[in-house]
């Protein structure tokens, strides 16, 4: 369904939490107009960073202003570590400072550090109060502005305080990703190749062809957005809540959420997405070391993953890494564990994931022995 | 329904978040077995205060290890501080730190205070724990246990940052009052008396003939227990998300939110109950002198809340009080503003309250003025 001619729509059917995802350029422009005509009469607070702020800020406020949104602003600091307690309790301090309500809304406008920040503060103040998301990196665009996850990081780990806080409207401006840095993108577009490996092959097959275009923007950049949304938005319609397939979505995340705390969420050594690039990797060399799927495949998905530019292995992360068992005490801690038996998203092949339950922690342990350095 | 002779059932309906209030003697003891007959396999946190801690915790503690559920225990200190985004982190860490996962359950025993900072701990650790609500003062057993509003307490006002989450299992041992002091029972009380302004005229006539049994003890308590708890089930019921009806549970509160933030949220000057009850009897007087209601219903108000020892004016709070406009902008501050026209809970007589929209803040200015002291 096309509102615009080059303007995609995904609905995400959650029943009374139904929104929908505009996805094309210039979505930022057409902001105000967008929430205005969903919510009127609402008062905004902008969430944002320092980065998105300089490139996108003055084209929102302007955007909000022409329909008469009073809006406030609350800009933190870009990276990971403004998913923080803290900077979550500065951010509802300016909102409740700035007298918003329960019916006005709070919109993120960024990555998805600023997305789940945003939305977690959204469903706190006040016990809930309406959220858009503007997301502005691949990553937020094609994955974390999807499905009502929202949350922050604890010493603990990532993650692990949060709620689930559907937005009311997701726009997602294509034109936004031209200002994100080149890393960033590449990041991204490890999300992207997930939803292939999960359960569609032939989007897989279809990446393989079209990266260069998905990199390059245009029509094709818009189609493997809308792709990956509608195939989020799948998932999570039939598991809104993580009981069940949604863990799918998970599908490299537990060894790179393990990696990312073994380098400190240091972004300048290892950013979210390419975290999840050489998770998922080592979930087919994994999955075929278990004689579940054939290294074939593993190989495909390293090749194309070094293809766009992305690391595959935990080899290819600059400086010192813990070793295995620092690694596996944080794959542990990590969410999707049960009743301390190891669960992990792995496969049969490309596009076949599977939730593996009771996976043995001594298997993974020697597998990722074989990553130490001396 | 009942389990044990003496034991009352109130079922609560809320569809996939259904759950019992069992209201009784003895249920502290019975705690590890209701809580293992439901949630086979937990494990549990209980966040409990130092008051209860040393009254209630060790015979919690006993009742859990009984049927072999591992607990570990977060204790705070006791007051309405604790509802704070420090003690909130506090325990979220401790929780973290005990590795609890998503089905393990978090145990609230306490009043009020220990319920709504140990819901909101709930709802966000990994994004939604079990919760199991045992309340020790009166006010948590019929009013903040019932209905799955938590949260914690901002620079800005009370209850301004929070979630739903209801809990599985509210355990009300009315024997645990046994220990609460005489002045929280009473406070405990107006909440009771509450409900039967709100829309039971008779439950309220049958307050003022049997409040002696209910502050003695015995059967006369519980049952007055459970009517509150199955008046409040059935407004909640009705209306989960307060869009709508759930906003006359607020009854009292606007003047007491306001004279509590007044007194610094000083236990020593003025507990919520004794806010509410002040709240109550100036609803009642302001709805009388905009013609709404008959003076006789107010004094009748007041005059059972002073038999039972409650505090009926601003006048009765010990030390020095802001004026009335003051008072107006914590009122203007709270949650219940809509669009700036002032909503109160107003009443055209003893069990009719309605919500008003629009009430005119001046007249609520000059109603306030005839309180101030020279
Ligand atoms: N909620 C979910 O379901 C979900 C899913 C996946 C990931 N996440 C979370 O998302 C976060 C990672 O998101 P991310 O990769 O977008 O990180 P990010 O928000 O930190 O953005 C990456 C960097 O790009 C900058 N940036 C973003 N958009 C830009 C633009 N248009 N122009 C210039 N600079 C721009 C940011 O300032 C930042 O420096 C992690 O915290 C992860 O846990 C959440
Ligand atoms: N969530 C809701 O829907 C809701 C509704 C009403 C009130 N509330 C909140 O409840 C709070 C007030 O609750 P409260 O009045 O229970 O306050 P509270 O929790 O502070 O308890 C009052 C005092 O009694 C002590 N105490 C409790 N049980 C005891 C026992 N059995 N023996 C000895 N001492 C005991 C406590 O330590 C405390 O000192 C406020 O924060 C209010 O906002 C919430
Ligand atoms: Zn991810
Ligand atoms: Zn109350």
């Amino acid at each position: 369904m096309n509102r615009k001619a080059d303007t995609a729509t995904v609905s995400v059917g959650l029943g009374a939490r139904a929104y929908d995802i505009l996805i094309g350029p210039g979505l930022i422009v057409r902001a105000g107009a967008e929430i205005a005509a969903r919510l009127p009469g609402t008062r905004a607070a902008v969430i944002t960073d320092d980065n998105v702020a300089s490139a996108h800020l003055p084209v929102l406020q302007e955007s909000l202003g022409a329909v008469g949104i009073d809006s406030v602003t609350v800009q933190v600091r870009p990276g990971e570590r403004s998913k923080s307690f803290e900077t979550l309790q500065e951010a509802v301090d300016a909102i409740l400072a700035a007298r918003l309500e329960r019916r006005d809304t709070i919109i993120a406008l960024g990555g998805g550090v600023v997305g789940d920040l945003a939305g977690f503060v959204a469903s706190i103040v006040r016990r809930g109060m309406n959220f858009v998301q503007v997301p502005t990196s691949l990553l937020a665009q094609v994955d974390s502005s999807v499905g009502g996850k929202t949350g922050i990081n604890t010493a603990h780990g990532k993650n692990l305080v949060g709620a689930f806080h559907q937005p009311r409207l997701v726009l997602a401006d294509t034109a936004a990703l031209d200002t994100l840095p080149e890393r960033e993108f590449r990041a991204g577009y490890a999300e992207v190749v997930k939803y292939g490996l999960i359960n569609q092959p032939d989007f897989f097959a279809w990446l393989e062809q079209n990266w260069r275009e998905v990199f390059s923007g245009g029509s094709a950049r818009i189609e493997a957005i809308a792709r990956s949304c509608r195939a989020k938005a799948e998932t999570v319609e039939r598991d809104e809540r993580e009981t069940g397939e949604r863990a799918l979505l998970n599908l490299g995340h537990t060894f790179g959420h393990a990696l990312e705390a073994a380098t400190g969420y240091d972004g300048a050594r290892l950013v979210h997405g390419e975290g999840v690039a050489i998770g998922m990797a080592l979930a087919h060399r994994f999955s075929a070391r278990m004689n579940l799927a054939s290294p074939d495949d593993a190989a495909r998905v390293e090749s194309h993953l070094r293809a766009v530019g992305l690391p595959t292995s935990p080899k290819d992360i600059a400086g010192d890494l813990p070793g295995a068992d620092a690694l596996l005490s944080y794959i542990a801690q990590d969410k999707k564990v049960s009743r301390g038996a190891l669960t992990f998203i792995l496969t049969r092949g490309i596009g076949q994931a599977f939730i593996a339950k009771d996976v043995p922690a001594s298997e993974v342990h020697a597998f990722l022995k074989e990553f130490e350095r001396p």
